[in-house]
């Protein structure tokens, strides 16, 4: 089958590899309907040494169940499912927390010997913790948004859900990609009146307008900062959800936080160390939270809006290309002409 | 009258200053019955720079009010008082949601023209928002417990409530001194049943098994954090209560947290970068809370059982001395032969 592989920083190419089979009684092997490429593959692709055999790419997907093996049994063949970004038992001590990126026996896709997302098909270990079903026959309208639930949205919503977000709460988003405005999203479905959107690529601001954002903030650094201030009578919000993962994300944060107000982040820290003593977080009783987002536990629960319209995540998808042209999603996600990028097998 | 001020490192000295005046109708004059020396007084005793002028000293006091300004409405003269570590106004939206430390017309003893709680008698600024009234007339057995609501009582509960610690919870307290001792009483109080405390000098641990810690965790470093987890199937504690503010302690934390857990922070941080990223709290979905306490949001709540004698608090001093000895206070806490000091005016 094909299957996108990164060789290096900037060289994502299509290839041929074997199609997956089960290998454990606990698999599944699912034939890939839409994958996407994530702000998170940036990473590598600006990174990765040079390799010669390469890494599986793309950790969301939705598809086709193809073959499952004798021990699963919430899901069968046929099935049309959800694949969240880690995969996970389900029945652990941390799954029936609802914290399954932890999950004492689950994992991530394209590492340990999974394949990735963007491919034709990929064997999902852990298939009844892991995938979720869809009731069928499931409009090609919605794939966008269901797709969201595989990382994007779950991620956005644990964002404001670990920041506790509610009608009581200011609330600021920083970071204008599919997860900072699906932060706003699930930020205005929790309650939130005032939500103020950082960021300052206008068509994603506007996107974020329509999800729920009240005001948009493009300045950055102080002038950021204080710009929220000022929105805010001087006390900055109740709840930041930062969906950016560097440190000036971080540091803007910090800057427009309330006194016993709260950090969540949700974009992945590209920093080890970060300020967080008397002058940061300590004086002003701030609490710093989130992590990689255990979307397998939200998905049953954003569903229904998503399938019956209510909500419309995939909206953040701004390009469409073929598997054959995976690397053409990372190249316009890294110049920023695409927001993000759907990959039809 | 006479006042303790510090004039540099390891200079202490009991000294004739003018008595305090009432300057602002909102102010009252408080004549100290109890004082005491603080684990954070010696972090100046440590450090603090030479000078002529030197500064007031104490944060902590119970007292008799001898005077009321105009605008003072809730405390009158004879009043036995109890004054948190920080002076807040009450009325601001801070201090409306129990978040004193934070007041916007509030402030700290000891600084900016307010004297320090280790002299004869005090001016206290905004007297109704500060002050809380004990009835009269008070046993004087009762002083020592009285005293640990100014500060390391409230600290040790507000490191609890910021943890989130409930009897569902497993809590690791790091810190053997008065606050980590009476962090460890208030989990007992908000119902765990597994509270691990981190300390090993044995007169104060075992004091700590009085409070309710049903492990004590001598070791330090990694052997310490192995310790911990074997104590908890592996997993780690749900809550962790960090009372000392040193980055060994942090580390501790951060080695002891379960994924998903919490690390509450009222040892006041002696560093200002520390790590947050995947591979310390990020990747675990750790969250970080806590600061200053605000104590006077806490004292009303705590106050009935240590008037009954549900809770005796008051058995961290173990050490009094006269104001004039006050000095002597700060030696023998500093070489840990004392673990916290009383000082009688």
């Amino acid at each position: 089958m094909r299957a996108a592989y990164m060789y290096g920083a900037g060289d994502v190419r299509v290839v041929d590899v074997p199609e997956p089979t089960l290998i454990d009684p606990t698999d599944a092997i699912v034939r890939v309907v839409r994958a996407c490429v994530c702000g998170s593959d940036l990473h590598p692709w600006h990174g990765m040494p040079e390799s010669s055999e390469g890494t599986p790419m793309g950790h969301e997907f939705i598809g086709i169940v193809e073959q499952v093996g004798d021990a699963v049994a919430t899901v069968a063949e046929g099935d049309f499912v959800i694949a969240p970004f880690a995969w996970s038992d389900g029945t652990c001590v941390y799954c029936r927390e609802g914290l399954q990126t932890s999950c004492q026996h689950g994992g991530f896709w394209a590492a340990g010997g999974i394949g990735g997302g963007q491919a034709e098909a990929v064997r999902v270990p852990q298939a009844d913790g892991t995938l979720v079903s869809v009731p069928t026959p499931v409009d090609p309208a919605l794939y966008a948004s269901l797709l969201t639930l595989s990382d994007v949205y779950g991620t956005g919503w644990h964002a404001a859900v670990s920041g506790g977000v509610s009608a009581d709460t200011t609330v600021a988003v920083i970071g204008d990609g599919a997860v900072g405005l699906l932060a706003v999203l699930s930020a205005k479905q929790l309650g939130a009146t005032t939500i103020i959107l950082m960021g300052r690529h206008e068509a994603r601001t506007d996107l974020g307008r329509e999800f729920g954002a009240t005001e948009v903030v493009a300045e950055r650094g102080d002038e950021g900062i204080q710009k929220v201030l000022e929105l805010t009578g001087g006390e900055g919000v109740h709840v930041v959800l930062e969906a950016v993962g560097h440190m000036p994300a971080y540091e803007q944060a910090v800057g427009v936080v309330r006194p016993g107000g709260t950090i969540s982040r949700v974009g992945v820290p590209q920093y080890e160390e970060a300020p967080v003593g008397f002058g940061s977080l300590f004086g002003k009783n701030v609490t710093l939270t989130g992590g990689p987002a255990p979307v397998r536990a939200y998905i049953e629960q954003l569903l229904p809006a998503v399938l019956d319209g209510t909500v419309e995540p995939g909206k953040v998808f701004d390009l469409e290309v073929s598997l054959e042209d995976t690397a053409k999603g990372y190249t316009t996600m890294d110049e920023r002409t695409a927001l993000k990028v759907l990959v039809t097998p």
